[in-house]
């Protein structure tokens, strides 16, 4: 049946959990002679892809390319990571202006940009890249902002699932002349592990939801000060607290392809964000710099404390 | 019937353009306290944008940040712009991460990243910068890189229609609870006049052709090089040759988007992107890096000699 393919049952999607080295689902990289990565402007061939990059455990994906910078700077001092004197991090990706890409010892910290399909092209090559590396066991994180539905701001969402702006679980990509859906189950077992990073005395919340993920920050996501706006306050209350009723927690741009096409290489991951506003309260964040840097942090520290556990880092 | 809203004919879709001042198809924003653009780092109580962007008469859009500073820097040069002792351009939008705006007296040269989403948040802004700033009269421009169908890398191709990655004329957004679609129809003067600006003597051919905006580069390009791919080459060829005979000349992410909303704001408007290989041929670009910048100059040159003959700059 052309231009449709039947979402897989639950039980038929299970992909095995690439526990060993990372493979990727792609034939046809074995056969070329160069693999280009040309968005981070690496390659198989100009870059020595294992000596670099074969340690590397744990992926942090975020949009921010400054955020991401951060993330890198607060893993070194987490990991209590040595730079030797003259030696500072540098963004591995200079050689390209699309994302920036960052290495502390088994840590990567890699921008994705905003929404779906600029997440894809670097999940893409982050997976290849592991691949020619030969790196194995490998976790991803999606480490984000988002809007709140329900909950305080600057409380932490991990992702129990991750749907579509109709509510839909799994992700849309038109291959070939058919529109073929790939399921975003996510991995319960790192969501939970996550939760379980947050402690009593928190000076903030961490909880697990669905997350709603769109094509768009403003109409997608049912805000009233976008550029197009043909509905009014009272639909648009009306459906945010019925998407709130069905579970979801957060709304963001990039949840949905990121635990489909970690579930379909059976990678590790979980999407832990924080809530910047609550979109029951309002559409426009006022949210003082600072406050929000401090935020901003908040998914880090917990993934972290994950981070470290694994590593036995006290 | 909910989920779903058919298509309008292509008389009901004509939007009559905009040529007095911008105006937003939002009625919300203005009883709105205070309009503060996020993403770029701007408002409407922080900033007087009218002051700073009033006299803007053409914005152009392209994918990546040092791409579209280097335009700005082209447009000073171009438009015989003079910048006093001690003064250089600057990134308007530096108070984020997120995407650059440059300003060379009407012209704006603003990046959007990569991906229909990432367009999506900035053209939401741009709209509303020009409708705090009153400005009037504006044409909207994507000067973007492509990969190529049938055509010698290199060459500029000037979007007749875009249609999506299974060839559909318009794109969709899920908006409280409903796919709605919005017809993607290309301003048929602003392409045919920017054709004209080609010159027998250039050293580059420029044609019109339909664009195919896909959601990945990847699987969504029919690539046989990402890290998922459950087709084979002759899958691959077959597809891209039908999608040729159907008058697809080039491929790329944001054309879709940008021309659904310029339709239906009724923005004048156009999208010319250079090809960086012919897909035909396959599927990696291993250009030289100076080749490969001066095939991304070719599209603002079109466009600067329609900026020039516009405002009558010799």
């Amino acid at each position: 049946m052309a231009g449709f393919q039947p979402i897989k049952s639950v039980e038929d999607s299970v992909i095995k959990p690439q526990n060993g080295q990372m493979h990727i689902l792609n034939p046809h990289i074995a056969t070329m002679e160069e693999d280009v990565l040309y968005h981070i402007a690496l390659g198989n061939k100009s870059h020595d892809l294992k000596e670099m990059f074969k340690d590397v455990k744990f992926v942090c994906f975020g949009g921010s390319p400054s955020r991401m910078k951060k993330f890198a700077e607060f893993m070194v001092e987490e990991l209590n990571y040595k730079l030797p004197a003259g030696q500072t991090l540098c963004n591995i990706a200079h050689g390209s202006d699309r994302y920036v890409l960052y290495k502390v010892g088994p840590v990567i910290s890699v921008s994705h940009g905003m929404g779906m399909p600029s997440l894809s092209i670097i999940f893409h090559e982050i997976m290849k890249l592991l691949h020619h590396a030969g790196s194995s066991d490998v976790t991803f994180f999606r480490i984000g902002t988002s809007g709140g539905l329900g909950v305080e701001p600057g409380s932490v969402v991990i992702t129990d699932e991750a749907v579509d702006g109709i509510l839909r679980p799994y992700m849309e990509v038109a291959t070939l002349g058919m529109m073929l859906q790939y399921p975003a189950s996510s991995d319960k077992t790192v969501s939970h592990d996550l939760l379980n990073m947050s402690k009593d005395n928190d000076h903030f919340k961490t909880l697990l939801g669905k997350t709603m993920c769109t094509q768009d920050f403003y109409e997608g996501q049912a805000r009233l000060d976008g550029a197009f706006c043909d509905y009014s306050k009272d639909d648009k209350m009306s459906f945010l607290k019925r998407v709130y009723e069905r579970g979801v927690r957060n709304i963001e741009m990039e949840s949905l392809c990121f635990s489909a096409y970690c579930h379909r290489a059976g990678i590790k991951s979980a999407v832990i964000c924080v809530t910047l506003l609550d979109r029951l309260h309002g559409d426009q964040i006022s949210t003082p710099h600072d406050v929000m840097e401090e935020w901003q942090n908040r998914p880090q520290i917990i993934v972290s404390r994950y981070i470290k556990q694994k590593l036995s880092i006290s």
